[in-house]
C-alpha cells in the first residue's frame, strides 16, 4: 500500500497501541473538523482538565483560605512529580512555577552567580528569543557575555566554544524552528569537561521525547508546560537543579514560597534546601490545577510509547510531503532522520506566514510559520491520529496546489 | 441603640450603600454559616468569577492556539485598566503579570540598576516577609544594603533615614499585621526630596483604601490582587511605573513578553515601551481570566464608597472589641483613627495562632494569626455585612469566654 493511500493511515491507527489516548481530548471543533498541528504552541485540551479547573473554583468559593493547607500548598508537587517521571529526575529536584522565562532566568542567574569568574553563557543563535534575551541580561549582569555557537549545537561546536571565561552552557534540546533534536547527553558531557554547567530549555522536547536529566548530569533545566505536556494557555513552568547542587546556588529573587518556613513570617531570609529555594511568590492555583491532568495523561500513556508514535506521525508527515509538497517546491527542513528531529516538522515554503493564515482561514487547518520561510507542523502524539496527519497534509497540499494565496489573506498575527 | 445591640446592625445594613453588592459574592457555606474574616488574605468569590474561568477553559477547548490572538493578548489589558482606576493611574502604567515577589523584584532592581550611585533601599523592618528578603537580595546585588527604619514609615522616620547612598525607599502601604496605614503621598515627597525613588506594595490596600499614585507622584508600585480585589488564589501582581520613568528603566528579567515586538522573534531584545518591557514570557491565562470579575466588582462599586463602608466595618468592629474583647484581655492593636487603618483589624491576644485554629474549628469563624500574639481580622467591605461583623465579634468573645482554647486545638498551619 502507498503511504499516499489514505486506507494505509487506518491500518496505522488500528494498530496503535495508544490510539484510546485520542479520546482523552478534546477533538477540535468545526466543518469539516479542524486538523490542529500546533501542539507545539499550545496542546490540544485533556477532557479531564476542565472538571480540574471547576474543582479549584469550588475550593475557593467554599473553603477560601482553608483550600491552600487542605490542598492548593500541594498541587505544584503533584505537577512536579509527574514532570521528573516525564524527563528522569527524582521529584525533588523539580519545581513548578513562574514564566519558563522567569524560571530559565532565575536558574541561570545563580549557576554565573556561582561560577567563580567565568560569567561568559555559550548558547546557540538559533535559540528560542526568550532564551536570548534572557541568557544576554544575565549574562552581562554578572560581567560577561553571551556567546553564539559557531553552528547548531554538538559536542563539536560547544567544545570550541568552551574556555575559562564559560560559566554556562545554555541551550534548547529541540530547535523551535526547524524541530532539530540535540544530543543532551553528550553536549552536557562536553560542558562539564570543559568546567561549565548546562542549562536546558526543554520546552519543545518534554513529553514528547526521551530526556533522562539524571543520567545525563544535567546540571539545570527549565521547561514550559503547555505544549506536548498539555497544561492550558500560559501554564506555570518547571524547573530542575541537579540534587548535589541545589544547596549550593543562590536565587536572585529571594521570596517567600523560597523560604525555608514561608509561613513563619521570619524577617530574614533562609533558602528552602533543594529546588524549593527558586520559588517565588504565591503560585496561580487556577492555572496550575489545569496542568496536572495532562502531564498525568503523559506518564500514563508513558514517554517510549508516545516516542514511538511521535516518530511514525512526523515519519508519514515527512513522507507525505515528499510525495505531495516536493513538487510544489515545499521541502521538508527537519532533519529526516527521526532520531534528530523531535515532535514537530517544518516545512521550507515561500510566504510561510501567509500560507499559514490561509490554511486555518480556508482549509481548517491550524500550524504555524516561524520567520518568512518555515511553516511548523507540531503533531501531538497523544491527541492526534495517523489519518489526521494525512488529511492535514492533503489539505495543505490541495491549498497550495490550488494556488489560493493571496494578498487578501489576514496574517495570522502573533502565535506564542 | 447600644453598639452591642444586634439590631444596630440591622440599621447600618438598611442603610448601607454597598449593601446589593453582597450578592455579587458567593456566602461561605456552612451551618451555622461561616463567618468569613480572612479577605486581606484571600477575598470570597465573585460569583461571576467561575463563568469567566469556564469560558476561557472553552476557548482552549475550542480555538486553541487562536484564542491568543482572539482574546488572551488583551486579557491583562483589561484587568490593568481596572486596576488603574483603583490606584489612581494611567491605564498605560500598569502592567499584569508574574508573582507579587517577582514584580516587586523586576521593579526594585530596575530601580537601583538607575540609581547612579545609590544602592541602599530604605524600608520598614516591619514590612511583609517577601518584600524584606527581594529588596535585601537586590540590595545586595547592586553592591549596597538594606536599611531599616528606625520606626513606622512617617516623613520624619524617613527623611532621617534618607542619606545619598540611599536609592529607593520601599515600603508597604498598610502595615499586613498591625493594619496601620501608612501617609503614601507625604512619604513619597519625602522620598523625592531626598533623591530616592519611591516603591510601594499595595498588596493591603488596593481595592480598600483611595490611592491616587498619579497624584501623590509615586515612582514605583506593586500589588498582589487575591485579597481587596478579590482575584483568586495566587491570582496575578500587578504593577506600576511612573509613565516619565519607564522607559529610563530596564527590566533584570528580559522576556519575549517584554520585547518591543514579541511575536516578530527577533535575536536581540528590544524593549517595549512603557511598563509593558517588565511582562517576562507567557502569562498564566487561567488565573489571569478568574481576577477580571472582581476587579470590575470593586471598579463598579467605587473606592469612595468601598473605603466608606470598610471605616464603618472596622469602626464597629473596634467598638465590639472594646465592649467585648477588652474585659477578657483582648485589645485592640490597630489605630483607633480610621484614617490610619486599612481594611483589616488587629487583636492583640495571648496564644492568638491556637485562638485562631480554635475560631475556625469550633466556632465557624475564619480569621488569621500573624506572629504569636496577633489576631487579624480582615474586613472584606463588598462582601460582608454589618451583622456578619456583629456575630463574628460575638463568636470571637464567646470562645475566649468559654475558654475552650486548649492544647488539643490543631495548629492551623501556613496561611499564606
Amino acid at each position: 500500500m502507498a503511504v499516499t493511500d489514505r486506507s494505509h493511515t487506518a491500518v496505522l491507527d488500528a494498530r496503535d497501541p495508544l490510539a484510546p489516548f485520542v479520546d482523552r481530548f478534546h477533538r477540535p471543533a468545526g466543518d469539516p473538523p479542524l486538523i490542529y498541528f500546533d501542539g507545539n504552541s499550545l496542546g490540544p485540551q485533556p477532557r479531564a482538565a476542565a472538571g480540574a479547573v471547576q474543582a479549584e473554583v469550588e475550593r475557593w468559593r467554599d473553603r477560601l483560605i482553608r483550600g491552600w493547607n487542605e490542598h492548593w500548598l500541594g498541587l505544584g508537587d503533584t505537577a512536579a512529580a509527574h514532570v521528573a517521571t516525564l524527563v528522569g529526575a527524582d521529584p525533588a529536584d523539580v519545581g513548578i512555577g513562574d514564566t519558563t522565562t522567569v524560571s530559565l532566568h532565575v536558574l541561570a542567574s545563580a549557576a554565573l552567580a556561582a561560577s567563580q569568574g567565568r560569567p561568559d553563557v555559550v548558547t546557540d543563535p538559533a535559540n528560542f528569543p526568550t532564551d536570548l534575551y534572557v541568557l544576554d541580561a544575565v549574562a552581562r549582569a554578572a560581567g560577561g557575555r553571551l556567546r553564539p555557537l559557531g553552528g547548531p549545537p554538538t559536542p563539536e561546536t560547544v567544545a570550541a566554544a568552551l574556555d575559562r571565561h564559560v560559566g554556562l552552557v545554555a541551550l534548547s534540546h529541540v530547535d523551535y524552528r526547524t524541530g532539530r533534536l540535540h544530543d543532551l547527553a553528550a553536549v552536557t558531557a562536553v560542558a562539564r569537561r570543559g568546567g561549565a554547567w548546562s542549562l536546558w530549555d526543554l520546552s519543545h522536547s518534554a513529553g514528547v521525547v526521551p530526556v533522562d536529566l539524571a543520567a545525563a548530569g544535567v546540571d539545570l533545566a527549565v521547561g514550559c508546560t503547555y505544549k506536548y505536556l498539555h497544561g492550558g494557555p500560559g501554564a506555570p513552568s518547571w524547573r530542575y537543579v541537579r540534587g548535589e547542587l541545589a544547596d549550593r546556588l543562590d536565587s536572585p529573587i529571594q521570596g517567600w514560597f523560597g523560604h525555608a518556613d514561608p509561613f513563619a513570617m521570619e524577617p530574614t531570609y533562609r533558602p528552602a534546601p533543594g529546588v524549593a529555594r527558586f520559588s517565588t511568590g504565591t503560585p496561580p492555583v487556577l492555572s496550575t490545577a489545569a496542568m496536572v491532568p495532562g502531564l498525568a495523561v503523559v506518564v500514563e500513556a508513558g514517554i517510549p510509547a508516545v516516542r514511538a508514535k511521535s516518530v511514525a506521525l512526523t515519519s508519514l508527515a515527512v513522507d507525505l510531503a515528499d510525495a505531495w509538497l516536493a513538487p510544489l517546491g515545499v521541502t521538508v527542513a527537519t532533519p529526516r532522520d527521526p532520531a534528530h528531529r523531535g515532535g514537530h516538522i517544518a516545512l521550507r515554503c515561500a510566504d510561510a506566514r501567509r500560507v499559514s493564515a490561509m490554511l486555518v482561514q480556508r482549509h481548517h487547518l491550524v500550524g504555524d510559520a516561524r520567520g518568512a520561510d518555515i511553516l511548523r507542523l507540531g503533531l501531538s502524539p497523544l491527541a492526534l491520529r495517523f489519518v489526521d496527519v494525512h488529511d492535514g497534509m492533503r489539505r495543505i497540499a490541495d491549498a497550495i496546489v490550488r494556488g489560493d494565496v493571496d494578498r487578501h489573506t489576514t496574517d495570522p498575527g502573533p502565535v506564542p
